[in-house]
């Protein structure tokens, strides 16, 4: 790890495994950490994908590294505009634990917001992909905020903030080609306006953590140029009824033995 | 029946059970049936509903019916624009069997998609329902048109229906009042849109014709002025895997025993 002299402590940051020791992230001991999210959304890329996947958004790049983890042809771009994340990318590709899949990855520090020609200067070229992936931020605070004008505020921002990242998405992937994403089930109209005209065939996956309580997300997955009806797919359930382990559906896509869409 | 005079036969119409004979219904033997839908949708009302409810293009008033007949303390106006269907939910309230529930149910000659003082002027006063339910009508066989532009022009179509009749349901009930409406899953962009501003805490149940299958409808409830987020509830499904009984659930939802929300 010979850029570890660029965080300020060692125990600023953890190594941890993932797919039952696949592969292995490293990732700040503080702040956003990958789990569930990153593994659920991975999880919906077909195991026979093997083209070039962008992993937008990708943080330490959990997710895409995931993908390229299971789908054993498939290569992967991580794109993230924080320098201190992509950083964390960087130093994962460079684990040792991660020779199998390093070769097949690489970090690109832009902007997912990026239109016309910044976008493609920035390495990310129209047509470029064969899938695209994203764990779109979400702000939980703005949620909880009670006055009605922040609430709105945020709905605004958030309505925006899909409309920008599926357009980028659909710019970079070719057509017929894919998206995933996880997200809230309150942004579904945010998504799904966003969708329109760009990705069609959507396919929605909820996630509910036990078979009786509301889903706590959506994994959803679309075909670039598509004019397909959407369709609402069986969900998954995190746990069983008053299970606090995972149920064993659940493990195994959480750990890359299993998919969401069973493809 | 004093009506049957204005049927070209006695033949071309059927009185079938609904809730293990709680209500019947007088039904053209031939086109659009009660069924299952209607049942789901009735459903979704609270068992301890007691104001007035409008059921917006009830046809011959399966759902309406079906409403007044669980809560006992409800009044239904059962709203049908297209006159021969609105005689036969004349009909079904005349019948002897229906004695129990057809004091709290009227039926109401109107267009759903009239707006401002013609909306007012046919009966349909602002504010003046606790409760609306709606089974939108949709064209399968606009779905199944292969060109692009046919299938581009049913959507409109179906964006403008859905923008139209939640219009009329949100100005018609009161604030902080309900909506339940049954539809298929590929509306859930148009539905999500057109209830912006007009409903919130919308909650969905997906209905699934067995747990491995996609969900066939969905069942959306919502307040009337609420701002709260969407939730994707636990689905419904209507058989068991390999079934072709209803399973139990189903079963008892579909007779009026259970509720979809259960409440």
């Amino acid at each position: 790890m010979s850029g570890s002299a660029s965080l300020a402590q060692p125990q600023d940051f953890t190594v941890d495994a993932f797919h039952r020791g696949d592969f292995h992230l490293v990732q700040p001991r503080k702040g956003h950490r990958a789990g569930m999210d990153a593994m659920m959304l991975a999880a919906a890329v077909p195991s026979l994908f093997a083209g070039r996947i962008a992993d937008l958004g990708a943080g330490a790049g959990a997710a895409g590294l995931a993908v390229i983890s299971r789908c054993t042809s498939a290569k992967a771009v991580l794109v993230e505009r924080e320098p201190e994340m992509a950083d964390y990318a960087r130093k994962s590709l460079a684990l040792e634990q991660n020779a199998r899949i390093a070769r097949r990855a690489e970090v690109l520090e832009a902007d997912v917001t990026l239109g016309g020609k910044a976008r493609a200067a920035a390495g990310l070229a129209d047509d470029s992909f064969d899938f695209a992936i994203m764990n779109p931020p979400f702000n939980e605070r703005a949620d909880r905020a009670s006055p009605d004008e922040m609430r709105r505020a945020a709905h605004v921002m958030e309505d925006h903030l899909f409309d920008r990242w599926l357009k980028t998405a659909s710019a970079i992937v070719r057509p017929r080609g894919g998206l995933a994403l996880i997200a809230r089930p309150q942004s579904l109209l945010a998504i799904l306006a966003a969708l329109e005209g760009r990705f069609g065939d959507a396919q929605i996956v909820p996630i509910h953590p036990r078979p009786d309580e509301p889903a706590i997300r959506i994994v959803l997955r679309a075909v670039q140029g598509s004019r397909a009806a959407l369709s609402l797919m069986p969900a998954l359930f995190v746990h069983d009824v008053d299970g606090r382990a995972f149920g064993a559906h659940a493990d195994a896509i959480s750990n890359g033995r299993a998919t969401l869409f069973n493809d």
